[in-house]
């Protein structure tokens, strides 16, 4: 039996693991050992590995056996290497204890930093540095983060004394405070620790390291960690790793500082070097956004050195990596020291052209382009910015305040200033903006819900920039001018107040904030998503249709490449006139006249006053989507969506057709079901009323042949919901076709058709084999076969499911199944329809019109079954194009990957 | 190619078919044709195909090419053999046209008697009979038979004339009549004719034949026959049969006379010989109730040799047939014809003795005796009769009037007078008694909802007692004395008045009528029920457990003969304290408390009170299932169902808790959904209140435990309703066996229980594999299986789902799928579950707990599936244990049928 290895050193150009190891290193761990290997400037360290953590989660909080001596000889090494030691009265080792997971999760897990100073280190580390005010400083910057990090006290406590010694002092910036009043706050924080833990603060080094490691796994199951990877959809990481890494320092002086720097610009993607920095500060001061930071171009100035020396570090780091870095450094009196590479997080927009710019530069392939971006990113491009109608005079009059332009795009909301609350309003429909002095990642659930973010302070790399960006979430950080007061729920500048509730404007791109809800435009898209969207539709072979019921969602649909409509649902149709709104009326009246007909007669009367509109809405949707098919869907809902249910409401419609009130609400109250999502609906309507169909089914070809008459190309599709037998189909079927064939033989011109259904009953799923022998098109109808596959209702699972998504609770389920297929079961009735369905029609057309259509990983998968085409909303149609495209280089992939092995098999096998 | 032939001839003691044809002859034709091959005393005719039926609807309505030379044909053969011409002005032939389908489907379609008269051969019939007025009855009631049958004129218009000439010579009998009486309504019924049909009446006797086979065919399609067949659940056959035969008559005075007559007691099941004769009269006097018959004893003294001769029939049919005849017969002067044997309906506890009794006189095997039974009549042997605690005197008092005790079973109920009203009072869950003066097929629907049928005119054999007995359905008939008056909606006898909507009571064993609603209660079963369900036992693999919820129901199981629980649902017991009914109050209130609750202690506090009743509960359930496996289901409906939706309870319940009654009506608000059989229900309950689940398992343990000591033996089974995923269960598993595991070591025994799962969504049957890791047992929950496999609420159905049941609506469905198991749909999951989940579990124990468990064809099928057990209500557990004994013999025969396919295959080869 082999011993685990559960520690891997780093440091002196050599390392025991490099960057592939992310999901054994973290990510961090993985960055600082590769740096190591290819001679960058890395302070020396290790990695605890990310299997340790999940040991010491599966094992009841027990570190694994050996992991003790582990890092006991890695300490050391370290020492060995750095030739200091931890705690060492005149030549002390300080490290930094980082967690790490695999992937990255900014600011969602914990730091303790300057950890081996103790009343007698800290003295040698002032003797070392001969700065004995640093050396305090970083004593008590250390027994802060230690007691709110390890032992969990108040981070407001231990503030509230440092601005008491300030105000006392009469100074403002941290750099002001006194060797004496470091000293005094340390032994202010070691007093508390000891009144609120009971115990004394350790000063044995290793006690202190072990309650870092312990406290670093310990975020990993925090809150705010669980809650940021189920937002991200974060699964099958094995833990945090604990990074401990010699400490560097950039608070010495001003010949040091600390900064954050990107590759690339990730808000737009200009290949520029791009970032933040801090003169005498730590690392967390840019991070938190504290401290509002200067530009990287000004350290070019100020220490051109360290600056010509980042700038090879970042030409060496992209060429490397082969994507845009996130890295942090530190200037230790004048010396350089990388702290930390990782891929960068970037807005939607920046993801393009980044793309399509590394492509072009051949640093990577447009395949691994088409990769690289999120699917589910590419809505953000559309984003509204502010109309640029808006006369600029105006616009000025309603500046609030100004800050830094985080993430770009526009958003309108309602000032909250919590996190809590903004998850309130926003349950209850609101559009909010979440307005914080700073965010931190307590925030997350309260950032997620908001329409956009505002902060007084922080830069474009603090928590809540990063985080924004990572949304493509309007964000404006640092506007310093802004007075936030959290008691009075109001903010102000120069007097100007606005309070909770009140409506403001974000300019994300500008990092202006106005008051009142401004209009808001769709921007341009950036050239470079047209190029990547043009790869991508190289690329795949699955075809992307859209949810269209209008012509101008068709047109629009159109315009984000839609190849035709897979799902035009006509029951809008009965209620709006798109074309002319006063119309609409007047359709609402004939449906419910219908369906407060008593008899077949006056329901034809009804419908035949439909007709009309109906045949104009069809005309608009086949002329927009001129030589693309078009699948229509016959009425879905239950009747009593139609009809008003209060008795006001009631009493108009009666008192419009001449009836009592009374008939109106006994119909009412006849159409109530239990359950209508499994009631009187879908087909069953056509079934127990035939004539509706016959004007669906009218209004459709007539409208059909008109088009083409005009030199329209059309290739209409009419799709029966909700069936779940053959018989039921086939009476449908012939319903259909006997009006259809009768209008076409009428017309004296030949006009080509379908007759399909959706899938979306497991029974339909399970019997799609006989259902085929009618059908000539299935179209999953996976919202409903979702609901009826787990017998989940979608308007109602909202009491439960989240227990059932949250990892933390029940956790079931790994996503949303409204958002993303549950492939196991739901897909397994998709794969068994499919496969039964093509064998009895081999040519059978299969497509997806569920909201999962617009999912990127849900139509990846449609693709493996092989359908022929998804089915998404117009906005989210490049959203498939992309996945279908992705897919494709995915299995290509995973193709080589196996060819490769096998080779590398038979090649160890001869 | 062969041509098909359409007609067969028999007569002269020689037969074209015979009685193994009754797909082909229907049941009447291959009946006829038996029985001529076997010599009895048939008179001659001819038989049309069903396939020929098939043919006309097939093709529209056309009679096959071919038919019309074999009709000729045959009428040629049949004029040859009885030496009469058709239409002859001397000798005339006249026949009778009879329907008669594969399957009995008495007086749900048309005859045509008398056939073949004119004004020519009308003459030629009175010489030969020497009886003027009885050959112009006949041809008056061929005119008034082909005008209403063929013509489809009005009955009623028809009556009329001879009521009025009945008055007019104050006469009261039709036998009254002299023969310028019906000559001279024949040229009424003429005249009316034209007039009505704008043609004269047909003197072609061809033309008169083709009319009726028309008729007939047409009436295959009539809504009654329809109806019938789809109550009767009939289907497959191809149409119906057309007879042709030579007319006898039994109306040409006292030495004539006709008759229907059983080869045993169709009531009682007692080996006599059954019947009703009526001298002088056609056949359709008896059946139609129109004449008090006699009883067939007394014609032993008036036609001893007639008698002799149909004993001797009696005996060598019931030989033949190896069953229970149904046999109509003529005597004209003196010579006895057959006219038609049948297998003769029965009611259930006749059914029984039969089996028995044949089976014990090895006309059968006791296997054949099984067969015999319908699963679904035993319930019937359970119905009420009577209490005979009633004083005889205060019975006496409460005499409306006497009948002809039909069918046996007392039935208590609200009179209407129509079968409309009947099923529209059913429908509102009134219970009703259908008054008629006689009943028609039209009436079949309302007779179908009747609690019992009581008629003022008819005999045993009756239209009236023939269906009610086929349903085992409580029957009086022939209350002669009781005047029914339909327009003021009232009956009377002696000037006692009975109005629509007055209770009364039938004994349809005695034959009584009482005013008011009497005491029923459920009589003893006869022994060759014991009898008979030893064998089903003994025969049957598959076990049979009951649905019960109190140790009432569980004791009344077992004596049905449950063996085990396979259903308890736990939330009755939330409601409702059996044992203390004055304690429900302080469930309910407990279990709306811990609704209620906003938190988790106060939600323990309220389920800790909850705890001794279901305890309780739990320990008179074990103690009446000694010794066998009690599966207990834990709480599975939406909380909504618990706490009162209408103010004034809400008041009443806030007061009790002392909280306002804004509370109560938030969180009753907040607990509605809109789908929720598709909502928080289940075991979503347990994920989200796992002190619920903890409590539930608690009572089971402890009961156990409890009862364990005092000697029961307890095998628990505790079932988790609802699941879909194994991760679920898995979460519920691991609750429920941390609770039960601690109790049991605490308590120093002991204690063997499983946990399992209901199966009862899509998405569980389909991963049924991996479930199948946790749990030990699978439960079929396929109420909600059906549902949610079909999208179909069974709440809602109502509404559409006739329509897919209906054959001459939509007819998807061949019956509702409520009722006996989609074996198509729902039965392929099924099929896919059990098989998935004994791959990962061989010893998985598998059974049924939905309502399908008590419907016989659903549990024969489960038995195919290789279900362990099924699981019905009380009531129907015989049901379940004789088809789990049915289908084995079934299944037996199928295999020994084709090995005997298979040796004569062989045979034949070589």
């Amino acid at each position: 039996m082999t011993v685990k290895k559960w520690v891997y050193f780093f440091g002196a150009g050599k390392a025991e693991g490099d960057g592939s190891w992310r999901e054994v290193l973290g990510g961090k761990g993985a960055g600082l050992a590769e740096m190591t290997k290819i001679s960058l400037p890395v302070p020396a360290g290790f990695t605890i590995s990310t299997e340790a953590c999940d040991y010491y989660y599966k094992q009841d909080k027990q570190f694994p056996a050996g992991l003790k001596k582990e890092v006991a000889d890695n300490v050391a090494t370290l020492e060995r290497v750095t030739q200091k030691k931890l705690g060492d009265a005149t030549n002390p080792l300080l490290v930094s204890v980082r967690s790490g997971s695999a992937r990255s999760m900014p600011g969602m897990m914990e730091t303790i930093l300057n950890l081996g100073l103790n009343d007698r280190s800290v003295a040698g580390l002032a003797a070392v540095t001969k700065n004995e005010r640093f050396a305090y400083d970083a004593y008590r910057r250390f027994v802060q983060m230690y007691s709110t990090v390890v032992m969990g006290l108040s981070k407001e406590d231990l503030e509230h004394p440092l601005r008491a010694m300030k105000q006392r002092l009469g100074i403002k910036e941290d750099t002001a405070v006194p060797a004496s009043g470091w000293k005094e706050l340390v032994a202010e924080y070691q007093t508390y620790f000891r009144e609120k833990s009971g115990k004394d603060f350790p000063h044995d080094p290793m006690e202190q390291l072990w309650g870092a490691i312990a406290a670093v796994f310990g975020s990993w199951m925090a809150e705010k960690a669980v809650t940021y990877r189920r937002v991200e959809k974060i699964t099958g990481l094995l833990g945090t790793a604990v990074n401990v890494v010699q400490m560097v320092f950039g608070n010495t002086g001003e010949n040091s500082g600390t900064g954050v720097c990107f590759t690339r610009d990730p808000s737009s993607g200009e290949k520029i070097f791009y970032g933040d920095y801090l003169v005498n500060a730590q690392g967390e001061d840019v991070v938190a956004g504290i401290r509002t930071p200067m530009h990287l171009d000004q350290m070019a100035k100020t220490m051109p050195k360290v600056y010509a020396q980042l700038e090879q570090v970042r030409v060496k780091l992209e060429k490397h990596y082969r994507d845009m870095q996130d890295m942090e450094f530190t200037v230790e009196e004048g010396q350089l020291y990388m702290l930390q590479t990782r891929t960068g997080k970037r807005t939607p927009a920046a993801a393009f052209r980044m793309g399509v710019d590394m492509a072009n530069e051949k640093l990577i392939t447009r395949e691994e382009a088409l990769l690289r971006i999120k699917p589910e990113d590419i809505e953000r491009l559309f984003y509204p910015v502010i109309d640029s109608k808006i006369d600029r005079n105006t616009l000025c009059a309603k500046v609030l305040a100004t800050g830094i332009n985080a993430v770009p795009g526009a958003a309108a909301g309602r000032v909250v200033f919590s996190a809590p609350k903004a998850e309130e309003w926003a349950e209850r429909g609101e559009k909010v903006i979440l307005v914080r002095r700073e965010t931190s990642p307590e925030d997350v659930g309260g950032m997620a819900v908001a329409a956009g973010i505002l902060t007084a302070t922080g830069g474009k790399t603090s928590h809540a920039a990063v985080v924004a960006r990572g949304w493509g979430k309007c964000c404006v950080v640092g506007a310093e001018k802004l007075e936030i007061d959290y008691q009075s729920l109001s903010m102000s500048t120069n007097g100007q107040v606005v309070r909770e509730g009140d409506w403001i404007t974000l300019d994300g791109s500008e990092g202006i904030v106005y008051t009142e809800a401004l209009p808001l435009v769709v921007p341009q898209l950036p050239k470079s998503y047209e190029i990547l969207m043009k790869w991508a539709d190289e690329a795949r072979h699955l075809r992307v249709r859209t949810n269209a019921d209008t012509p101008q969602d068709a047109r629009k649909a159109r315009e984000f490449g839609a190849e035709g409509i897979g799902l035009c649902r006509t029951e809008h149709m009965f209620f709006t006139d798109f074309e002319f709104p006063e119309k609409s009326h007047e359709r609402q009246r004939a449906i419910q006249e219908m369906i407060l007909a008593d008899n077949k007669e006056a329901r034809v009367r009804a419908l035949d006053r439909l007709l009309p509109f109906q045949r104009r809405d069809f005309i608009g949707i086949f002329k927009a989507m001129d030589g693309l098919p078009v699948t229509i869907r016959l009425i879905d809902p239950p009747l009593h969506e139609f009809v008003p249910h209060d008795r006001a409401k009631q009493e108009e419609l009666a008192k419009e057709l001449g009836i009592s009130v009374d008939v109106v609400a006994r119909r009412v109250e006849q159409l109530h079901e239990a359950n209508p999502m499994l009631g009187h609906r879908g087909c069953r309507l056509a079934i127990t009323y035939p004539e509706i169909l016959e004007m669906q089914v009218r209004a459709i070809i007539e409208a059909a042949l008109e088009c083409q008459k005009s030199g329209v190309k059309v290739l209409p599709e009419i799709m029966h919901p909700l069936t779940l037998d053959k018989k039921e189909l086939s009476i449908l079927d012939q319903a259909t076709r006997r009006v259809a064939d009768d209008l076409i033989l009428k017309s004296g011109m030949k006009l080509n058709y379908l007759v399909g259904t959706m899938i979306e009953l497991p029974r339909a799923a399970l019997l799609a084999g006989e259902i085929a022998e009618i059908a000539e098109f299935f179209s999953f109808g996976t919202n409903d076969l979702t609901q009826t596959t787990m017998g989940l209702s979608r308007d109602d699972a909202g009491r439960f499911l989240p227990d059932y998504v949250d990892e933390k609770k029940a956790g079931v389920f790994s996503t949303d199944p409204f958002q993303s297929l549950d492939t196991k079961g739901v897909g397994m009735l998709m794969r068994w329809g499919i496969d039964a369905g093509r064998k009895t029609r081999p040519k059978l057309k299969v497509g997806i019109c569920g909201e999962h259509g617009g999912d990127a990983e849900s139509v990846k998968f449609c693709h493996t079954l092989g359908m022929d085409y998804v089915s998404a909303s117009p906005f989210r149609v490049p959203i498939a194009r992309l996945a279908a495209a992705q897919v494709m280089v995915e299995l290509k992939q995973a193709k080589q990957k196996r060819t490769k092995q096998a080779k590398s098999a038979t090649s160890s096998n001869t």
